[in-house]
């Protein structure tokens, strides 16, 4: 069966986020007020043949920690989509 | 109230994702198969000061229009946390 799984990959919260700050300032200048702590990260999208929604799970995750994330700089949240 | 807001910004289906290819292309040479139609985009997280929570969709709604995303190539999605 094909499952599709949704994988969020961002900087983890302690490092500084170069990108998501200089998006503020962006907003910022176009007047958008009250919008803090932009942050930005990857949204990657699989479709994955498996067996059961646990082995896709599972294949998921090896791609994120042999891929698709830094472990030393990235965390990675893995949602099932049906 | 501050509002925690997280956007998901995707190239549109119709359009090739020559990053998603690339990554495709590693994962099965890394030994991964069974993983088809990879496809990457922006997640931003953001937090925003509004009255009500349509107020912050809204500004959430128009930060994606003006800065975050391009719509002739990139569709967005708003979802509100809390």
């Amino acid at each position: 069966m094909t499952y599709n799984v949704q994988i969020k990959v961002m900087l983890l919260k302690d490092l500084l986020d170069p990108q998501g700050k200089a998006v503020q300032a962006g907003l910022k200048n176009l007047g958008l007020n009250g919008i803090n702590d932009v942050r930005i990260g990857k949204h990657i999208t699989l479709q994955i043949d498996a067996d059961s929604e646990e082995a896709a799970k599972a294949a998921a995750d090896e791609a994120c920690k042999k891929l698709l994330a830094n472990p030393v700089m990235e965390f990675y949240e893995i949602e099932m989509v049906n």
